[in-house]
């Protein structure tokens, strides 16, 4: 056994790729106990690169982030007019939504309306992420069932999809299957990308989990946000999503949820999706912008830190808005006795 | 609005401090998703270091990781022979425990034991972190009390010493209170640093959070585990608190619980202790040795990965270790159906 100096050489050969800048630290007064580090890209819809911080070209895992990109096809290929959705349909089909009732209704009435039932979801069943639903089965003895998964939304869409395309429902999240080819084609078109020649791994619903660098993916949300330039379908399509996300900000995720406090308080001029392992993305359709950022450690109070940060740095949001969105934006760290004994923020001087 | 380009320069000057190298990595198969940075130390209990990886003299806080250290005052300054606690009593002060059924009405007996109640502790209630009894609790619809707190050990063992040296109980927590100040001064002895000189928060508990740097962390673990140069009533209480431990591991931590499983595996010849916010500790009463880690995020998952990775390139845990407590050593990442999608593991090329 040799000492092992921490050298920038050492450190050279085990942090590959190279370090991301730290984006947010918790503090514990008077000194900071822990950092997160991260990316962050924000690009106009002609794929320009208006900011960026980080590595913005290294792939990462978008997760549930890109579920509006993933949703447009469910419009654009006719069956959101065929099977009458409405916004509340659209808004769920873009939502990683607590499992809360009006949710787990919404999907079970829409499932129905489309001649399906909960058993035809592949997504896996968890309990509801909001606590009190999740108390509330636990209290009645009641098992989740795939309702409840954050992502049924998601996949009513894609099943509503395979119907109206007259596909197998059956095998619906597997890449072979043509709902998930044909996601990937809007993928591509929006991204630049061909992802095929990308890593492709299994998301946590058991759909294919694409990889693509932020740059692309602030870019696609974009041209989601001021899609004009975008065929008329398509455009039709993310404006229809935008809309219903705008109008029904409970059902994009619920309860405590930062997603559905934010595009509440900025009546949808501002559009922001989570997604596991400390992804944010956000439309910005005034500004006609997309801001894709991953906390290179997975953690969700980092990306909710730094998404309000970024929005505060690009003007949507303001001061006021940071103090009222304070418990994502600035989250207290509390002893057991709920005194405060620091804070989750932005790392000083970022983002500047 | 600028383009701001991830040159060196700029990921330099908002990594303050300079980044440690990347420990662990979390993947989604076939790629890395997220990826954890921490530093660690190796040190004997000459102070000699035996190995170290990142900086491991910026000041941490060990939280939790230390309390086999904090526990030294009760049996040293004779409060543990004096009110006759016997090895589960002391496995309980250095415990961070789950709030299940023997660790509850363990302290709770010693509590009383030494005329004192569950209100008598200042540590703040909060719900089992055990599965099952956090639910047996809401299922009762009973509120958890203080002494379900997972530091309710240290605290009796606080509590305790405060009785035998006849101080006033109430305030224990505070900084100015000869009982913290006492401990205080065995941290200092052990650590070599003046923790007066280093920034002191709160703990999750109430009690004083001293930053220390992990190399300093990791020589008084050290002597804990090697204790036959301190004084020898410090040495004494060091092997009665390592073989109550030893003895104990299950109210070291609880079920599911990482330190109880390694101890119980090892039967006491590694000591590990787990701290909030990525930080772990080990005593390696054999080999003479302490270790110190933290995950720079604070991420459990990555701080498990980690201190098994270490243990294992040290020779105190073998592959079959490893295999034998997978969930932390190298858990696997699922989705919702079960299917195993990526794993968490040491970084490729670490430790070495």
């Amino acid at each position: 056994m040799t000492v092992q100096k921490p050298t920038a050489k050492r450190r050279a050969a085990a942090a590959v790729p190279p370090a991301n800048p730290i984006l947010v630290e918790a503090t514990r007064e008077p000194a900071v106990e822990s950092r997160h580090a991260g990316a962050v890209a924000v690009v106009d819809a002609a794929g320009r690169t208006v900011a960026a911080w980080g590595d913005v070209e290294r792939p990462i895992f978008p997760r549930s982030a890109i579920k509006p990109l993933q949703a447009l096809l469910l419009v654009e290929c006719g069956a959101a007019d065929a099977f009458k959705l409405g916004a509340r349909e659209l808004a769920l089909a873009c939502a990683s939504h607590g499992g809360e009732p009006a949710h787990v209704a919404t999907v079970t009435a829409w499932l129905a309306s489309v001649g399906l039932t909960e058993s035809d979801l592949e997504c896996g069943a968890h309990p509801p992420s909001a606590e009190a639903a999740a108390l509330a089965l636990l209290r009645a003895g009641t098992a989740p069932n795939q309702c409840h998964n954050n992502c049924s939304g998601k996949h009513a869409a894609m099943l509503s999809a395979a119907r109206y395309l007259r596909l197998p429902t059956r095998g619906y999240v597997r890449p072979d299957h043509r709902i998930q080819q044909e996601i990937g084609r809007v993928l591509d078109d929006l991204t630049g990308l061909t992802l095929g020649k990308l890593p492709c791994g299994v998301d946590g619903c058991g759909i294919p989990a694409h990889a693509m660098p932020l740059r692309n993916i602030a870019h696609a949300m974009a041209r989601f946000a001021a899609p004009d330039e975008l065929p008329p379908a398509r455009a039709g399509a993310a404006k229809r999503l935008a809309q219903a996300m705008a109008a029904h900000p409970f059902l994009v995720a619920g309860t405590g949820r930062f997603c559905t406090a934010l595009i509440q308080r900025k009546q949808g001029e501002v559009l922001i999706k989570t997604g596991a392992e400390g992804v944010f993305t956000a439309a910005l359709p005034k500004l006609g912008l997309g801001v894709a950022l991953k906390i290179d450690d997975g953690a969700r109070r980092a990306s909710q830190v730094a998404i309000a940060s970024v929005l505060r740095h690009l003007g949507v949001l303001d001061d006021g808005d940071i103090e009222a969105l304070g418990g994502f934006a600035r989250p207290r760290v509390t002893n057991w006795r709920g005194a405060e004994v620091g804070v989750v923020r932005p790392a000083a001087g970022w983002p500047a």
